[in-house]
């Protein structure tokens, strides 16, 4: 395990243009920034052993609150250990608010001041969730950053609805903030709202930052927008964010997602990607996304990417990963979940070293250049 | 890897009773008996890493002629390099004929002399296997011990219908065997059929000594009958064997079926059971059976065996487990089927000890002994 500090913290090592690299101190160690976080939704990262992922050089994973909440359960989390116990994860943890998941997957939900009210997408017991019960609940399952309640917008959206929904993620931001109170091992971030409209977007990074919290989340995004207006929407934020806090991009995004955004100032990321696509059959690699279930695999004994340090990429065949896929075998997601993360996270260490020798620009651009070469070579 | 041999050879270290201990020679490395086979289904040891499976103790695995043969097809095998190559096993492998797959999971499935008949379950093609085509099969996919070609009958049967299978797999075994010719390096086992007739299992085994195999398996057992039956099937046919060559029980089963059978001088066994069990929340443990979907276990912190040397058993809660397999997480049926697989060879190692020093009785007492007084104090 890595060294620990008792305040959280955040430290820059590096700057290359807008992007940044250093490291955030917790009491269960650092994290190395630009960070990706693997999502544990419900306390695993799907497929695979809590060992590889650490080895893969995650720092830190995400649990989902929504989830969890639902089972095992927030106060029978707390009696077994928390989260971090229960789950042989012993380094931090992050747990976002269970606002947008009670949006995507719940039955019947209701938002008003209060909170939400929702009905559970396992056994249909109803649940209300304010914002003080959020932080309550992130505080039972242990979760070292921990995340305001927030009111999500799918886009495109209308803009009386994109305003309303940012200015009710502002009070509870605050109401939050009060319940969260001091915890100087811990942090709580919050959420910048606002759709696609610049100046609420503005107007909700300057409120969050005189909350002064510890960090700083960019939240609504890749909810079904181009990427060009999220990238527009992040250069738009990141000049209202103070320069010392680290800046989380919510729920992002593929690995030229990961490159665009680091280069305009993202510290941290989260994203089902990597580990959903490796259920799906589809691998990220230094030769871009490749499709496993494609027949031209078949009879292919090259590995995914032989100069891999990753075995799942490096040692099994892609007609092997093929034939796994095709068959349905557990042993197919998890070596394409291990693959995945293991290029998520290759992709952050080559960032952050990039960015600490002044050649972000180039190592974005060598990137790109390797999956384009060879799915030039794949044909159509 | 272990040492290995150019010839198939078996030889017996130590016995107890009708029990034996040995070691089988391959050219891919030794098979200490009585061995356990974890079954590789559609070449996978599902939802288990290869080097897992071999860091158990596992020192062969079980192939399915039929699910390869379909998926990825034994000639498309042979070109990639054959089975241990694509999955990555460089131990022996054992496949079975299809036969048995055959009756049990494609649809319009017909038999006569000359082979079988039947639709694949995966994309509704017409195949014709015949005792030659089965052994060319498995020739293509690289098995180091193939059986032969067979008939089996689901108990209760008639015993016209009994005695027409046996029969039928006799001719079939002579066919397989001219098929298999001389291969010095892999063997070729007969299987005895006759159901639960202990003339007709006489019969059988007589016949198949006369062909003068490498070795003999006995089937049609674990088919719906009970206990008592297997163990006196066994106990009728095992006097029949020649002493010196390796005896395998298909299919077969519980921990407790395996000590019986080995005390019976059974060598070799493979069974879907702790990795079947595995993915639906049932652990096979020191202290016996148990189901982890029950609520009892939802805030039982104590692993499922702290003296385990295997991780999945001793450094996961069962709450933990629980909470996985209420969820249906992938990672839930990986830890189960690791700690089953773990059992399973913990228990033959412990077998082949006791055998050595002459207690297999007393080992057998002392595991009953333990999984009773678990259950004891568990309650209903």
């Amino acid at each position: 395990m890595s060294e620990t500090a008792e305040n959280f913290a955040f430290a820059i090592h590096a700057r290359d243009g807008a992007a940044r690299t250093g490291q955030i101190a917790t009491s269960r160690g650092h994290i190395r920034t630009p960070a990706f976080m693997p999502v544990g939704t419900a306390g695993t990262v799907k497929a695979m052993y809590p060992e590889q992922v650490r080895a893969l050089g995650a720092d830190i994973v995400l649990g989902n609150t929504y989830h969890l909440m639902l089972r095992p359960g927030a106060e029978r989390l707390a009696r077994l250990g928390g989260l971090h116990r229960l789950m042989r994860w012993d380094g931090p943890i992050l747990t976002d608010s269970g606002g947008f998941q009670v949006m995507s997957l719940s039955a019947l939900r209701k938002i008003d001041e209060a909170g939400v009210t929702f009905r559970s997408h396992v056994d249909g017991s109803t649940h209300h969730m304010s914002p003080e019960r959020s932080i309550e609940i992130q505080g039972l399952i242990g979760s070292d950053i921990q995340m305001q309640l927030d009111e999500c917008v799918r886009l495109p959206a209308e803009r009386t609805a994109i305003d309303k929904a940012m200015r009710l993620s502002l009070r509870w931001a605050e109401r939050c903030r009060t319940a969260f109170g001091e915890q100087p091992a811990k942090a709580l971030f919050g959420i910048v709202q606002g759709g696609d409209v610049p100046e609420l977007r503005i107007e909700s990074a300057r409120a969050l930052v005189g909350l002064d919290l510890k960090g700083y989340a960019i939240g609504g995004l890749a909810v079904g927008e181009p990427q060009a207006v999220m990238l527009a929407m992040i250069e738009t934020v990141e000049p209202h964010l103070p320069a010392g806090k680290p800046r989380y991009l919510m729920g992002v995004g593929t690995p030229d997602d990961l490159m665009q955004a680091v280069a305009r100032g993202i510290d941290m990321f989260d994203c089902v990607m990597p580990t959903r696509a490796g259920r799906h059959g589809l691998a990220y690699t230094r030769h871009g996304r490749i499709n496993l279930r494609n027949a031209r695999h078949a009879e292919d004994i090259r590995p995914l990417d032989e100069a891999s340090s990753c075995e799942a990429t490096s040692a099994y065949s892609r007609a092997y990963l093929h034939h796994l896929v095709r068959s349905d075998e557990i042993l197919g997601m998890m070596l394409l979940t291990w693959s995945n993360l293991a290029y998520y996270q290759a992709l952050m260490a080559g960032m952050r070293a990039a960015i600490s020798e002044g050649r972000l620009a180039d190592f974005v651009a060598e990137t790109k250049e390797g999956w384009a070469r060879a799915e030039a070579e794949r044909g159509p």
